[in-house]
């Protein structure tokens, strides 16, 4: 494969945005990353976009076609990709293999959501479009309810208290209060939203044993990339970012017909395959960004992925091994506890926020100090689809 | 870049299929192109769908994780491809470049749609989903207005008569009848379509002056292919298909701001795209593919291709030049004209004729002689996102 390198990144802040279209989102970040590459004039050549509610939300298809008009990319060539809340990654994916190829020089990517301006029970069914529809969409299962069976089992199995999740939400919203672009810019006060009198207020259960804090919230955002071939990169004479890692894999569309609902094996084997690749392991890591979309995920994947044993991964939040400063911190964005989930822009974002980290470009009460490798983990479905990269810092 | 094979193609009949979901449809033609690659065991490193209406008409989203279970595929990698009616030749490319870039040794490329089972008014607004949300959506522009609106002004400047779109419709009625795979198989009675008492009645006017033998009908259908590297084709010692040329260009989302709105530059560009990669001329080509949504746009395409100079393309089809054992055999399949045209299978479908084209395998009444070349052209939206394929036989 022809290396490829990530020369631009950029988002706009997450949240609640009523007043930009998903157009004027997914152009925003698009135009910050082809800035960031220095490619304003010279764009790209195709470009990929990540979304998912197009159609069921916005009622509108060929949206790739659009925004490479809207932003004058003409003739570039241009689709969408879509693959539920992994779409980003798979659009990344896209691009990688499209600069790998030979046949293109320098793609954009470009993954974007607008959730908000549906009523939130239709915004949960649109959700829901991803579940079987035999076996779990006629019978009302929810994304959330997922994640609480999944919860509630996991904790059963390697004894988690709710204190464990908690510690997820905690850090990701401390992190999310350092991090202008994320929906939640505000740390946890734990005595008004975990212990006080009002906790049951602030805190409901969702999806028990999963409270509110335990869940990402609905945002609208986007975020974009831009790829390249390393001479490109070189050309440019200062730090970039190798896709040096990349893994993928699939496994039943179902939760119930897995051996073993908690064995999450498609990050398993997506993240082995990346490592494979790399030719590095977990311990090479400097900083990753897990698909926490309910707290107990992010724990999950980060045994999954090999940052820790089976069933050590809440201790290890829990004794800061994955704060700043830990021995592997994760989602220092804030992730999507915090920095928000705009379906088709997270895996996009999730490499945004490792570009910088590699770039040490950050504020330093957010930068992993001298990070060279970091690891991203995008999550499909129930786990039914997942993506791992590994990208690497190179200085001229 | 890495060469790329078709090893398999396969497609069900296109029709009204009341009794099969949009999931059953893509399996079994998945499946079809498996077998005929000789891989219903050994499957595929990764799936590429396309569809366009899963969303809005289906209400379905993570269509391809849900595809590659069903199949069996896991832990093959999935995505769904979107591009309008251009999706199928999008997943493919998709295909190409993942092949080509080294990373996967084969894939899957599946294209299909469920248009039929909503009120017709739901499905052409549907279509219109992909008009631009501000300038055309918003005043009722269809896409049949707008093939309505080329073909009178194609017609005036260059001294078209409906004649000339009728014997597009009558040659492509006639193959259709011959290909078990479409969705009309009865040629066209001019005497009870176009000229008797009834023709009034038989072929209404449905957007001045295209009437309803100038379009193509709504189909639900699913088409597949298996790319593979050469390696592996070459491994099955029989005649298999080398992409030999690719290319994709992208125009301004609306018809209006075209300097010419009869200049279907996308077409152009993609061809000559393609034409440059396989270095190849017009003038090689034994069999293609148009994208004949309507009539008037296979006269259109078979120009900006360089088949015909411009404005000569409608006395070709009269003189028999796009016949079969004509200087270009156009849309011996039927085309969208008779094959039908499920938006995401059309792409892929093209290819698969292409296919048995180059392997010579189709009964004598519909085989293009000793054809060595073909070309495809899919084209989405009014010519806003267009790819052009061409494919090579090789023998061992």
């Amino acid at each position: 494969m022809r290396p490829v390198a990530i020369i631009g990144a950029g988002m706009i802040p997450f949240g609640k945005l009523a007043d930009q279209s998903l157009m004027q989102m997914l152009a925003r970040a698009a135009l910050a990353a082809l800035d960031d590459a220095g490619r304003s004039e010279s764009g790209a050549d195709a470009l990929f976009v990540a979304n998912v509610g197009g159609g069921i939300l916005q009622h509108r298809t060929a949206i790739a076609s659009s925004l490479a008009d809207l932003l004058a990319l003409l003739p570039a060539a241009a689709e969408l990709v879509e693959n539920g809340p992994a779409s980003g990654a798979s659009a990344a994916k896209a691009g990688l293999l499209a600069v790998a190829s030979g046949y293109y020089d320098s793609v954009l990517v470009v993954g974007g959501e607008k959730m908000h301006g549906s009523p939130t029970a239709q915004i949960t069914d649109f959700i829901a479009s991803m579940t079987h529809p035999h076996a779990e969409y006629p019978y009302g299962v929810t994304m959330t309810g997922m994640g609480g069976m999944y919860a509630r089992l996991y904790m059963e199995k390697y004894n988690l208290s709710p204190t464990h999740l908690q510690a997820v939400s905690v850090k990701n919203h401390a992190m999310g209060a350092l991090n202008p672009y994320a929906h939640f810019q505000l740390p946890i006060d734990p005595e008004r939203i975990f212990d006080g009198p009002f906790a049951e207020i602030n805190n409901p259960v969702l999806a028990d044993p999963l409270r509110l804090y335990d869940l990402c919230p609905i945002s609208d955002g986007a975020a974009a990339l831009v790829l390249s071939t390393v001479e490109i990169a070189e050309s440019l004479k200062k730090p970039y970012v190798l896709v040096s890692g990349f893994g993928q894999a699939t496994d039943t569309h179902t939760l119930v017909q897995r051996d073993d609902p908690l064995d999450l094996k498609a990050v398993r084997l997506a993240a082995r395959a990346a490592f494979d690749m790399a030719r590095l392991s977990p311990a090479d890591v400097d900083v990753a960004e897990l698909h926490d979309a309910f707290t107990i995920l992010e724990i999950a994947i980060s045994e999954e992925v090999g940052f820790f044993e089976k069933g050590a991964g809440g201790d290890a939040v829990l004794d800061g091994k994955t704060c700043l400063g830990g021995q592997i911190p994760i989602n220092i964005s804030g992730g999507l506890k915090a920095r928000g989930h705009p379906l088709g822009a997270t895996g996009v974002a999730q490499l945004v926020e490792i570009v910088w980290q590699l770039r040490h470009e950050l504020p330093p009460e957010r930068q992993v100090e001298n990070a060279q490798i970091g690891l991203t983990v995008n999550f499909g479905g129930f786990a039914n689809n997942v993506l791992c990269f590994i990208l690497k810092r190179v200085a001229p």
